[in-house]
């Protein structure tokens, strides 16, 4: 299995700051469409753990826009022959001194392309 | 691309309950086997930010082995294909109203078979 193809990696990379912008801009459609639509879906958020697409999509529908800007740290992605990748990112707002964490794994899901099928955001305490 | 091929879940399921078992009995050596000794592997734990596989397995070697018991709440594994997977796990630890949450991404690499490439550990308050 060959870690990294370039051109995976770029892909990827593409999608994930498709993921991004949308993010900050509250692009809610780009949202829904990077998340795989199947109840084996799953996304821990800061505060809240949401089971399946639907609560996902529901959840984007109903979050509040504003003070989604922030600043990525240190973004990790590692792709696993041409249809896994995983995509880690430390990233921080302003006004706030904890250290977010985001976990995505990527597949390229057949007819699809690339959706995230779980994801994992956290926000940790600034350490002694 | 088939979704949790029967047998795939099985072994991954097996995999998942070793390293459960090993990280709630402080079993660092099956901990230290089951991540994969690789520069890209990454954790993001409740209260540290690993990144390669060295600073994991000095985190392992540095760590108290006192309260890690805790409740498993709710499991989702789901395969793709053959060789790649995500475990995720709520779970509980006595004394403490925080929801910890657990993401693995799984991967079957040749010649060494399933280790965990990524994995993110949070603690969330209790809402509402």
């Amino acid at each position: 299995m060959e870690i990294n193809i370039p051109e995976v990696v770029a892909e990827v990379t593409e999608q994930f700051m498709r993921y991004e912008k949308a993010l900050t801009t509250n692009d809610v459609a780009v949202l829904d469409e990077l998340f795989w639509d199947s109840p084996h879906t799953l996304r821990y958020g800061a505060t809240e753990i949401l089971h399946g697409y639907g609560e996902i999509k529901a959840f984007r529908a109903g979050r509040s826009p504003a003070g989604l800007d922030r600043t990525l740290l240190r973004t990790v992605i590692t792709t696993y022959g041409r249809d896994f990748a995983t995509a880690n990112t430390t990233f921080s707002r302003a006004g706030s001194d904890r250290i977010g964490r985001q976990s995505q794994t990527w597949v390229r899901l057949p007819g699809l392309g690339w959706r995230v099928v779980a994801a994992h955001v956290s926000l940790m305490a600034p350490q002694g």
